[in-house]
Formats: structure tokens, sequence, C-alpha cells
């Protein structure tokens, strides 16, 4: 399946998608609810759904403006350097352990809506990652079992402030500002994509200008390793967020000169088989929080 | 005020505790609901009720068993360095802008509930600490009006797997093993505390073994510092929970060797003028636990 959640003049709603045709789950029953966490709590509704789908009235998808797929995951937690060529332009050394770092919820927003360049600091940089979606809660979790906690995947845009985040050892600051995290507007059921999500192209671009380009097979830690990594500390719930870590070509490190983004331009991350998200560059503008800013 | 949360066999319920005596509040106004979140998200609901206080039956402190003051809280941030001498034993340098990173809330826990030292490591160590609990959102909020956005303080034990924290720069894994962050019980107004709970003595300790003992006036940034900082990059909502950093003494420092916590002994916290918060220690003890994570 691939769900889009999404507006409409109706409400928030859990689509399908098929072919640019978007047919609302939410609609036909209301345990579909406004968000993924629906579907990702209730084993075998969607199934149960097909039927009534197919005889369902679809709308374009270009007339949903996408919302976030889960509204409140219980964490957000991100791996940092997974991308050897990436941990390289950034000045760290191969690990054997992950760098893991959080992100709070405000900090997130769904594909299409604008990425904040906050008044503090010009220095926002765009991440395209893998995200996995939790379905099924658990703790040690083997890498054996992994995928079986597996909802979805979407396309994650680690939006990155990277003065505040090299303002210490710790990146939370640089990784929270509010609406720097972009997150959809897809999201495909493993049964879509290859085992653990590997081998897609991913890519980061302004315009024309393709600023990174690699695959999600270059991970150095895969979907069942980041899982049972994680799981081997905390007990992941239904609908908490993964995000896997960004290939090469972030802006800090372009040479001659760092490439942030700047307003006016709109970053989109694709992966394929997933989707596209964009994100036009705006600058944080209510006066008030600009004079407090400073 | 001084509220407790907990369960007595009625269900989950919030109090006002008197002397010992706890009048539970949730039974007279079923808008303050099951945790804290009642009473911050109804500003003057606890002034509305205080006629039924006095003549509500109490029922003793002892007889309840705490529960988390905000269950669900949206956000959990925690500065890392923010008393001198703790910043020393750590061998790190004294910094400019804090070390700040977040929990998930499977790491955290009530008081009095045991605190689990993971299979995976023996290097769990105790951390005395000031929370805050958010009453009212903001973002860019100054120095001058931090105070108004605290709904209570309340004690904070954050518990850390030193080996998983120190694997990278990053802190999260070691700072987010499940029931390792022992929170309450009480959460006092700041009515009923000196200014931004400046100036309370702060300690940790095992039976009569003192391993922490300084003062809340020791901290680097101070309560509207703190809420000034984080909400620079990041809304803050009703209820999210900030911990303030911890005094030196803590295990990992201590000579010749470090004084890790053992299952069977309670690493009591406590907070002058707002309580202790003690969690008996235990191992992980589910055997499918224990064989997944060797």
């Amino acid at each position: 399946m691939k769900y889009l959640v999404g507006q409409t003049s109706t409400g928030t709603a859990v689509f399908s998608v098929n072919d640019g045709n978007a047919v609302n789950l939410s609609a036909l029953d209301e345990r579909v609810g406004e968000d993924l966490m629906g579907l990702i709590k209730t084993p075998g509704l969607v199934e149960s759904l097909k039927s009534q789908m197919s005889d369902a009235p679809s709308v374009p998808v270009s007339s949903i403006t996408p919302a976030l797929p889960v509204k409140a995951p219980g964490v957000i937690i991100c791996m940092g350097l997974n991308y050897v060529e990436h941990i390289k332009e950034g000045g760290y050394d191969i690990p054997d352990y992950p760098a893991l770092f959080m992100r709070g919820r405000n900090s997130m927003m769904p594909a299409g809506a604008p990425m904040v360049r906050p008044a503090a600091s010009e220095t926002l940089d765009y991440e395209a990652e893998l995200m996995l979606i939790v379905g099924k809660a658990g703790r040690h979790i083997s890498e054996d079992d992994a995928l079986d906690h597996v909802f979805g995947y979407t396309v994650f845009n680690d939006g990155s402030v990277r003065e505040y985040q090299r303002k210490t050892h710790q990146w939370t600051p640089g990784k929270n500002f509010d609406n720097t995290g972009a997150v959809g507007p897809y999201t495909l059921t493993p049964d879509e994509l290859p085992e653990g999500a590997s081998g897609l192209k991913i890519e980061s671009r302004v315009g024309d200008e393709i600023l990174q380009s690699s695959n999600t097979a270059n991970m150095i830690w895969n979907v069942r390793q980041i899982i049972a990594t994680i799981s081997a500390y905390t007990t992941l719930e239904p609908g908490d967020l993964i995000a896997t870590g960004t290939p090469p070509g972030v802006g800090h490190a372009k040479k001659p000169n760092p490439r942030w983004l700047r307003p006016g331009e709109t970053v989109e991350i694709e992966i394929e088989g997933i989707g596209i998200c964009a994100s036009p560059i705006v600058d944080e503008t209510d006066p008030g929080k600009k004079v407090a800013a400073e």
C-alpha cells in the first residue's frame, strides 16, 4: 500500500494512493482516523477495506495537502552518521556504534510545508534520509525479527541548523529548531519495496542542482541493524519514527563554501519508489520572534 | 500547592498534599484528570476547588503509589553539564552554551518504581536533578518572562548507563534505557519555593552513603536562562519536562573506583522543600530479554 495522510476541504484523512488517485480510507471506516495510527494499531484493517476501496470514489493527489503521517509519535530517533562518505566529510571517525539523537515534535512538519530558517542563524542545512515508521512494539528485537516491526517507509529531510548543532558535542539544539524536519508525503508498506528499503536511490536537490545522490544500500547500519541497536536500550512503540542517517553532500561540507538553504528556494528529497519530500525555505518572519531572537 | 499524582484502590488521581495528608482533586472535578495536565491546561481550576478541598476527606500519603506527574510529556529535554564541579569530574571544558539531550517516555518511571540495571551493562549511575514542568507554551521566551512558563518543580534522577552514554559523542542511548529516569513524587508550584527553585539543597544517597550534595544555586544556567536558551530553538508546550543538570559526585567519577548502582540498593534523590525520589535498583530479569541482550 501507498498511503498519503493529508487535508482536503472535508478535513484530515488517510488516503490510499494509486497512479495519482487517492481513496479516502478514513471515510470508509472511522477506525482509520486522521493519521496512520489507526492502521498501525489495527492490523488487518486495511485488508478488510479492500473490497470497498475498489468501489470508492477517488480524488487527485494534487488536491490533498500533506499532513504528518503520525501526528504525535512517542519518540523520533535519528541516526547521525550512517554513510561512510558523509562521516568523512563531517570530520568524524568511522564508528563501531551509531550516533543517535532525538527530535521533538515541534521540529517536524509535513512535506510541502515551509522549512523555517531561524532568525538566529543562516546555517540551515538539508539531510536526505530514509525514515521508518514502527508498526509493532518491541524491546531487544533481533535482526532476524526486525523487519516485522516496520509499518512502512517514508522520506525525511533532517533539516539542521549547523551553528547550533555544533555549539556543544550534543547535537540536540541544531536538530530541533521548530519546523525544520520534513516528513512524507507518502508512506509505503514494506511489501512495496525491496527488503529493508535497501538499494533505493536517494537524492536531495534544489531545482536542477543535485546536492546529495546516493543509495540506501550504502548505509553502514541497515534497517535490521538499526532496529536491533535501538531496541537494545528502549522499547519501540507503534508510531515511533526512526531516521536512518544521510549520505554525503550536505551543505556545510560543500567546497569552497558551505551551501546553506536560502529563503525562496525549495529543497527536494527523493527516494526511489517512495516519493519526493519538497520544502520551500522561508525566513522566520514573525517580527516578535525576530526581535526576541536577536 | 504541593501535588502528588498516584494510584490508590480507586485508580490514578491528582492529590493535593498537606502535612502527609492527601486530598483527591480528581474526585472533586473531572477536569483534573489522571495527571497534572488537567491543572496545567486549566489555569484557575485549582483555585476554584479550594473551598471544596478544605471539606474533602483526605488519605495518608503513604497509601498512594506515585505515578508520573505528566503521563505523556511532548518532550523531555535535559541539560547535561550545569554544575562546574560536575563538568570537571567528567573531563569536559566549561562551556558557554549548555549540552542538551532528550529522553523518551519509556526511559521514565515514577518515584518508588524500580530503576532497571540493564543486562547489557553494569554501569548504571545516578544523577540528582531539579526538574521543571512547563505550564504555558512559548517560543523565544525572554529570561524576564521565563518563570511565568513554569507550572511547577519536581525531583529527577537522570539515571544513566555510562557505557552506552559514551559509546559515541551522542549521549542518547545511555540516557534512554527503559525505566532508568525517576520523577517525583511531589510537584511544587513556584509560589512554594524560592524564585527559580534556586538555593535548595540537592542530594543523592544510598542508605547513609551521601553520593552527591550540592545546592541548586550552583547551577551555571539558572531556570530563567534554561527556559530562554531552549525556547530559542523550540516551542515549549504545556507538560514538557526540563531537567536542569546534576551536581558533582556521580558514580562514574568516584575514586579510586566507579560507584555503580547495584540491585538491592535504593537510591534516593532529595531536594530541599520538594521531596525525596527513591528508586530501588533491580536487574533486568525477564529471561527472554536477557538472552536477547547477550
